[in-house]
């Protein structure tokens, strides 16, 4: 039996591994139907806005994607939890050869739904390093 | 009885006020000895250095501060809760013949402390427009 603790950072992981084998629909089973991603200079993106980016065309090539996760803190409270995480990402796009370097802090969000902790909210402050 | 949810938007409003006023021990009084402030492209700032920064010298002139908060949501668990808000603030520096301006999203967590709902975790992803 999980905590409540282990199983958001099992979230974060999921997402992550999601992430780097381009699998949009784990990505986005792993969030609430209500989401909203905060991004500095641009208004919120919500869930259909995130799947339009995220779901590639089949057969398209997937992004070389490397992350590390330096999760600060897990707060819960009830069905509601915060993680602070410091993260860095690498993306290197078909036919690159050096990646984007992105890192910074996010802080995000989790509710639980039906039994299972889901991002619902989530704040990202990474800027791009070259 | 103020409802959570009034409690909290009464120390937004504190806050705001008391940062027009340059009354940083006001501030000071509604964050938490633990609180961290997530800003882009830089480390987390803590109440120490909140502290330096908003400390002005005593007769030291005072910027004008105007700010526009329209909260987006408000959801309390226990003595847990986050506030989304869209912020928009102009400062005029002493002298200055026009304003700074930044505005966006900001997500931040409160945490109750004693009876009272402090700021503990604020992640501003405000930018700068002129």
């Amino acid at each position: 039996m999980q905590s409540d603790e282990e199983q958001i950072r099992g979230v974060v992981e999921r997402w992550l591994s999601a992430t780097a084998a381009g699998d949009a629909e784990t990505i986005l089973s792993l969030m609430t139907g209500d989401v909203v991603f905060l991004l500095p200079g641009r208004g919120p993106m919500s869930r259909e806005e995130f799947a339009a980016i995220a779901r590639q065309p089949a057969g398209a090539a997937v992004p070389r994607f490397e992350s590390v996760s330096e999760i600060q803190e897990v707060v819960v409270a009830g069905d509601l939890a915060y993680l602070w995480n410091r993260l860095a990402i690498a993306i290197t796009l078909p036919g690159a050869d050096r990646p984007i370097e992105r890192s910074g802090n996010t802080l995000s969000v989790f509710r639980r739904v039906d039994g299972r902790w889901l991002l619902s909210r989530d704040a990202n402050l990474m800027v791009q390093l070259r």
